[in-house]
């Protein structure tokens, strides 16, 4: 506890985490919770799952932060194979489903899961539901761009959507846009492709012309190289082709990637030419290190629910809890919720 | 003429080309086409376009090429921003349309435009018709990756399809790989979303099914990642969802190497570590140079069809060129049409 003076809990932010989620569960989930407990005083967090393997992680009796985390056993795991349907049948004691339920409680403001996405999502609906107006919650994530990084959504919750479903997710992306950069009024834009005479399909006309009568700050068409260019706050698509566009990303930066490593190291003069570039390579890596976006907000919700990648390291998942973290203090499914109604 | 060789005329591959099209016009054209006839002996050029402008350009006098080099005079240019439609019904005498008029006379195997994409496909389709059994053509491109490259179809043509449609586009990329590259039984992916229990759009599905149905070598679906891992040979994909991963990988790439270029030029002792990196930048500039990979296959017509970048230089030009010459020597729509029967 210590002499320094501490909030009452109440006034404290509370996260729960679903501490067995992601490749590597507790062994990342719980050092990436210290590490967000040492930098910020006001939060709180529930560690949900299995006592006798979250516990000694945290070594409680050391602790200084024993009075701003406790843990929730479960039971149950969801595994990162597990089809959707199931683990929401068969897995009401898992970590994922009771941090949902804390969230729905009450208890918690956020959660934060590194597990699988289509056991989140579903479970997530089934357990918080859908804010009203809203049809289908959409995975919204941060892009690094030219002006710092665009919003994107959806990236693959919703394959096949409709035009009302579009617009729906230009009211999530503003109001995340608004609460996570302080944006005034975030710049919509619906992906489309340019070709001349090829207005695009069915689907993004129709939603296009939803946008314009909006009260939203729509700019209109954008084409995928405007998710960096800076042109736009918000970048609104369909979830396949979203994810589709965010997989081609990661193939073709990984790629650069690769490229990079084998031609600096071919020569002995290569490999000391890259030590020569270590601050440019460092500083570029910085740049477009995915951990540094990791937290993709499962927006529409009744709760706030970050999902973190399932391979993320203790670094990357504390950058998870702290989009948790903004998005629980700015209240973004109150907000959501008030921005619906004001278009009625 | 020289002394060297030549064959006859009528064993000459002939290409036409659009010399008036793109955006800097004969300028390119011209000089790209004297360095194709400079490297490759048994080929010849039909240069359509304004005799007035594009002869000065050739020097016909001093030209060691004058036997393999004419000029087809043409009145009317297409520009760039114009309707297709436009181009189509008024413009029967641009360059853009004579070329593909020679092609349909037989008196080219080929041709090559950096004209305006909408009105080259749509004036195509009109002058040489779609291959019996293809309901719409395609633009196919290469895409380098770590293998080599990939092909991927449709890139912007057709932005709504059917599941037929994308069978057709397989089997055009199956074509199209096997003669390009080589290939015995070019591997197709199906470009899909791989969450768990969200399997994709309808059309993806039924697409799916199709394509294992076909005699080709259909791998299943592939994800925007694989378009660069090597996994298949050929990604297929509506004309949206293809233009928009086209589109996205321009721009994160042009991202990545301003990223590069501003963090190297921040301090003078960056700028001199650069040009330690200089060998290594080059190759990984040249790995991924679009210039590299110029020349879209606009497939599924009776005839070669090459679509140059609008802005391409006269080395990127060249490039479109050497597409158009493999695919006319090939007989792509020959094959294309025998595979087509093959399915029956």
């Amino acid at each position: 506890m210590g002499t320094q003076l501490t909030k009452q809990p109440s006034e404290l932010l509370t996260i729960a985490i679903d501490a067995m989620g992601g490749d590597s569960g507790p062994s990342v989930t719980v050092p990436a919770v210290l590490d967000v407990l040492a930098e910020q005083t006001d939060v709180r967090f529930i560690l949900v799952g299995q006592q006798d393997i979250v516990a000694p992680l945290w070594q409680q009796q050391h602790s200084p932060y024993a009075d701003r985390l406790s843990i929730h056993h479960t039971t149950q795991v969801v595994a990162m194979g597990e089809r959707a349907q199931d683990a929401l049948r068969k897995k009401k004691d898992s970590s994922m489903r009771v941090a949902l339920d804390l969230v729905k409680a009450g208890v918690a403001h956020a959660c934060v899961s590194a597990g699988n996405t289509g056991a989140l999502m579903a479970t997530a609906r089934f357990v918080l539901k859908t804010i009203p107006g809203i049809d289908r919650p959409a995975i919204l994530s941060r892009i690094p761009a030219h002006h710092g990084h665009t919003h994107m959504l959806d990236l693959g919750a919703n394959a096949d959507c409709t035009a009302q479903n579009l617009l729906q997710f230009a009211m999530m992306g503003s109001v995340v846009a608004a609460d996570l950069d302080g944006v005034q009024r975030p710049r919509i834009g619906l992906l489309n492709i340019g070709e001349e005479d090829i207005k695009g399909n069915e689907l993004v006309q129709e939603a296009g012309k939803l946008l314009q009568q909006s009260t939203l700050n729509y700019q209109g068409f954008v084409e995928g190289n405007d998710i960096f260019s800076g042109e736009v706050d918000v970048v609104v698509t369909d979830g396949f082709t979203g994810n589709v566009a965010l997989k081609t990303m990661e193939g073709l930066a990984s790629m650069l990637g690769s490229t990079l490593r084998s031609e600096y190291t071919r020569t002995p003069w290569r490999r000391l030419s890259a030590l020569a570039s270590i601050s440019v390579l460092k500083a570029v890596k910085k740049r477009f290190d995915p951990r540094q976006h990791n937290g993709a907000s499962m927006v529409g919700l009744k709760g706030v629910v970050i999902k973190s990648h399932g391979s993320a390291d203790a670094y990357s998942f504390a950058h998870a809890i702290r989009v948790a973290i903004v998005e629980a203090r700015k209240g973004v499914p109150t907000q959501l919720g008030q921005l619906l109604e004001a278009q009625v």
